[in-house]
């Protein structure tokens, strides 16, 4: 009964550990990606006229995900009622493989293999990536399918601020990653501390989450997320 | 590298051959199918809220595919150009996962495991399910996403009729299947035959396509397609 399947690729991303990852694609409309084929699936014949769609539905492997169980407390009810795995897009599945629908800026043919660039990601580094398929809006979109219990995208419940010392750190990366404000803000006005602690959190405590080459360290008072610096991450890599 | 999934359930659908399958889900609207999950994952909780999303995400094995190849020949462009796997939502993938969002008409909690009633369906009769997620506007729905070839729902290109022979057996199932002279038409319309075939087949020659436990018996002469018998299919049986 079982299937075996190969990856064809992984994908490179912004995001270098599991906190801070949007919980839906396009949440963060500049977080960057690029999508590099192993050697076996790395055809340029395999993407001819990819580059038509605006959109790519990315078919990848939760491979950091726990074991699944049979409900889940969506982070959009607030953490504290249980729905069906099957109700929700959590990584906890019996088969833990995510979808997400992505922009896809370029078909980079330049290099010695194709790499498909990415934005919009809300995919892990290093995540291996099943199946890739363009996005048909006239059999995709649905924009009046009924929506059980998200009803919208999340409104940013956090307004985010940025230390002197850290907007010039930002400031300086300018040239490499022009939307890297942009990023933080997105990343972190959708309040990416686990829903059960929402509003609970000392006004002292200091968080951190790995961005690209950076570890972003901020603190919550209130409504109010700061960030405080922006230091550079020894083990992060460009995207 | 590789990993091992494991089916969760399987579809039952009207569709008994790849032969006459929509290329799209929702293209025929009214197909019915069924979700009918194994025994491990058969768990009422698991489907706990699912009633609400009026569409899911079906992410399915194409189990009859053959070996991938790097391009493929979209019926979409009428089987004469050659575009890359990774540009269509052909079956001959490297990883043949399949991915079809079907309207959700009920979550069947009166049997002694969960059934999900589906419609819209364009999967084939016993098709092995890995994944269900639900169908989310807010992120899924990209209605103005650019389409590189495909743009736009195929048009139907046939005119469909039937006998009256055929008309009296379809009006016999009436009670049982509403929608199936629908369903035909729909099926039936889009021009089923391959690509490569399209305006060149000689009139008299008649096609089967077998549609829930029935045999549809058809021939075209120019762009009409004349429903020419319904018989019983012994080995059909209702989704």
């Amino acid at each position: 009964m079982a299937v075996q399947l190969t990856p064809i690729g992984e994908i490179r991303s912004c995001f270098k550990e599991k906190f801070g990852i949007p919980r839906q694609p396009n949440l963060v409309k500049e977080a960057p990606g690029t999508l590099v084929f192993y050697p076996e699936f790395a055809r340029e014949e395999a993407v001819r006229s990819l580059e038509g769609f605006s959109h790519i539905w990315v078919l990848f492997l939760f491979h950091r995900a726990g074991p699944w169980s049979p409900t889940v407390r969506p982070p959009r009810l607030g953490g504290n009622k249980k729905v069906g795995v099957f109700a929700s897009r959590s990584p906890f599945r019996p088969n833990p493989v995510g979808m997400s629908c992505v922009a896809l800026d370029l078909v980079d043919l330049t290099g010695n293999r194709p790499v498909l660039r990415l934005s919009g990601v809300d995919i892990l580094d290093r995540t291996p990536v099943l199946d890739i398929k363009p996005y048909l809006p006239y059999s995709d979109a649905l924009p009046h399918a009924r929506d059980g219990f998200a009803q919208g995208p999340p409104a940013p419940s956090l307004t985010v601020t940025f230390s002197d010392t850290a907007a010039a750190r930002i400031s300086l990366r300018q040239a490499e990653i022009p939307d890297l404000a942009a990023i933080i803000r997105g990343v972190l006005e959708n309040d990416p501390r686990p829903a059960y602690s929402g509003g609970n959190s000392t006004p002292d405590r200091t968080y951190g989450i790995r961005l690209f080459d950076m570890n972003i360290k901020w603190q919550v008072a209130g409504s109010v997320i700061r960030v405080i610096s922006v230091e550079t991450d020894p083990a992060g890599e460009m995207p």
